[in-house]
């Protein structure tokens, strides 16, 4: 019998913001690593994300069932923790990275899998650039993920589908509400969002009018500076004609002067500044503006965890990328990161691509200027066209008594083998 | 042949704040008029609920097809238009009950149908009142309707139930993102709720945590006062243990000198009185008490008009409730509300039962003390027992292109027949 070479081990992380669909990445990857094991050994993930490589905090992922592994597929969040936590440059910090090379090596791990948006591309970059240097072969591969939607080459990012479901959705229900109310109460309703600095959510919030089912919706992008007397006049015409309007801000709104607007200073009654949302602010300038009555809602972290209301289009490509990137690693492929290819919006069709890290880093893609309407306040058709299919389908978890039923791992920790090591 | 009298209408409105379910209602009352046309001609609803009655601004639900009246089972908000009407006493403004008899006389409306909360019960409880001492016939039947679930008798109310599957999903799948991010970032996540008066809303937060998942979760009810103190102590204790906290907070939480905890003076730069939510408030109390990163949202209109996901139990009753009272009023009863009976909890059995308007109106049914636990903060098993069968089952909306097809009526106009009537 050939002295077959024990394969090497790979180390999954999820990084930054977690979405509905990010552990639909992490199952797409552990049950493709699993069908592979002539190459690939055992996944290991990192708990709290890097964090859990730096510190050797490495979480046993052959521990759990094929079931709690497939449950994956239907639960929102980091199911192994994520973090918020840049690492430098390598100039700056080599000590990291090298210490990130001697965790892999304690651990004979072969494939770094990093599941994040763009700053994690970035690092994953480093963690391929520096394995070569260094003389150790680790296959390093970038799953994307980002509510933001703002990685190169790919069409669209996985993670972003779902957040759009959610708001065009909520802002078609809402709508449907104050219009029934708009007689004798609510005239205006706000909605805020996330995107702090680009409106591709908020542009969601324009698919909850469509040809069948018209709604005045105003859309603040943060792309377009807030020019008040504009918005409110625009506000007013709607109520004018529709009875009511709905508004969709995107946090990072700012003000001509490049403020945001959500920052114009709300103080409580001792004079401490308070960290408010833009929806209020919006809301007293209509109040102020128009005197009309208002009510307003602010989704925060509910808009991406929502997994019940999550795009089948995106939970599909979530699993697809972290597949693509097991497969890619297997192949030999390095420093690269799955894309997803659009073939044709109608029907909706994609596949999967490739692209390298080198042009993904630090590149970060705009909303295109000819996807808002000429005043701004609104999305073009070529927009929606973009938009619509990442919206598609719908893809339920399954419920007992009520309620969502999402797994919780068990986590079990990897025996250390190395030092302390101190971020 | 027999000379058949021509059997009279029915008029239907919808009142105050409109819900998931209530077009559910309106579905249950037109398609089982539609069953006994021989006991009940045409149904004309309120054009933005009871206005429409007294300017005699009516719609003919006749001219809306099957298809149409079916979609509204899973139509959120209110058809008709509903508003936020009080009609004063009997004493106070007799013109208005006058005027309604009159319209009601013009239109051959012997059936009045309300579908709304307490202040609705107490108006047509003084409709059929009148109605007797006028010497004009009209059977009055109320149709319970309120997430504030607060009416006496019935079980619960038709509304409720979705807002409250909505709120338990939403604080689980929060829970997880803020569990996800908690060891760098966000460590309390702050979710505000309806529900001035009763905590029914906030309980349900509570739901989210179960045995198989536990989530810590601390609930500010409106029905306890806001003990600051008390209130850090327990959510620094839950960080310390669990690494993270869900705080689920009442719009309606009071602090010890019984102001409204929202209201505690928020301004803008200039001074200026600013509308904010209780959540921003909480958010702030961590902040300077803790000094813990947090998070926070505000469900506002999302939370009832979130068809997407209606609890089956509430979809069922809302149609069960409507259809029951056309049935009791054929049968001759009047000034009367079907209820929602619990024959058992596990398994979730119910039937509707009847109970007479004077019962209803005027009475708040209140959260029970012993639904909340010793600290404060929490639900009991017997809040559980009473909740989880509310939220049970989904009742998905069909979707087109990714979005929820929810139907718009026609609502056509019946010609006016009587003079102008001024508000």
């Amino acid at each position: 019998m050939a002295n077959a070479k024990k394969p090497m081990n790979a180390f999954y992380a999820q990084s930054g913001g977690v979405t509905a669909v990010i552990n639909a990445s992490a199952c797409g990857v552990i049950e493709t690593a699993r069908k592979h094991k002539n190459k690939i050994g055992t996944v290991y993930a990192g708990r709290n994300g890097i964090i859990g490589a730096l510190t050797e905090d490495l979480i046993d992922t052959s521990k759990e069932s094929a079931s709690a592994i497939k449950a994956l597929r239907h639960t929102p969040s980091g199911a192994f923790g994520s973090c918020r936590y840049k690492m430098k440059s390598l100039e700056a910090n080599r000590r990291e990275y090298e210490r990130l090379i001697e965790v892999f090596k304690a651990h004979n791990i072969g494939y770094f899998f990093y599941n994040g948006g763009g700053d994690s591309a970035d690092t994953c970059l480093k963690v391929s650039q520096l394995g070569e240097s260094m003389g150790y072969p680790i296959k390093a591969v970038h799953v994307p993920k980002t509510v933001d939607n703002d990685l190169p080459i790919t069409d669209n990012c996985p993670g972003f589908g779902s957040v759009a479901k959610y708001i065009a959705v909520s802002t078609r229900e809402a709508s449907f509400d104050v219009a029934s109310m708009a007689k004798t109460s609510t005239k205006v309703f706000i909605l805020e969002v996330m995107g702090r600095h680009a409106g591709w959510i908020a542009a969601a919030g324009g698919l909850a009018s469509t040809k069948d089912t018209e709604i005045p919706i105003v859309i603040l992008f943060p792309e377009v500076s807030f020019d008040k007397d504009k918005f409110l006049a625009k506000v007013d015409a709607n109520v004018k004609k529709f009875g009511y309007c709905t508004v969709v801000v995107s946090e990072g709104v700012k003000s001509a002067d490049g403020k945001f607007l959500a920052d114009q200073g709300l103080r409580d009654a001792f004079g401490h500044a308070q960290l408010g949302g833009v929806a209020p602010v919006v809301a007293s300038i209509i109040k102020d503006g128009l005197g009309l009555k208002y009510h307003w809602g602010v989704a925060d972290y509910l808009q991406r965890a929502a997994r019940h209301i999550a795009s089948k289009s995106d939970v599909e490509q979530a699993y697809a990328t972290g597949k693509a990137a097991v497969e890619f690693a297997i192949k030999g492929h390095n420093s690269v990161m799955p894309t997803v290819v659009r073939k044709s919006s109608k029907p909706y069709k994609w596949t999967i691509g490739m692209a390298p890290l080198a042009k993904v880093a630090n590149v970060e893609k705009m909303m295109p200027t000819d996807f808002i309407t000429a005043d701004g306040f609104g999305i073009t058709a070529k927009c929606r066209t973009y938009l619509e299919p990442l919206i598609k389908g719908e893809d339920y978890p399954p419920y007992k008594d009520g309620m969502p039923q999402y797994v919780r791992l068990k986590n079990v920790a990897v025996k250390k083998k190395l030092g302390v090591f101190k971020l």
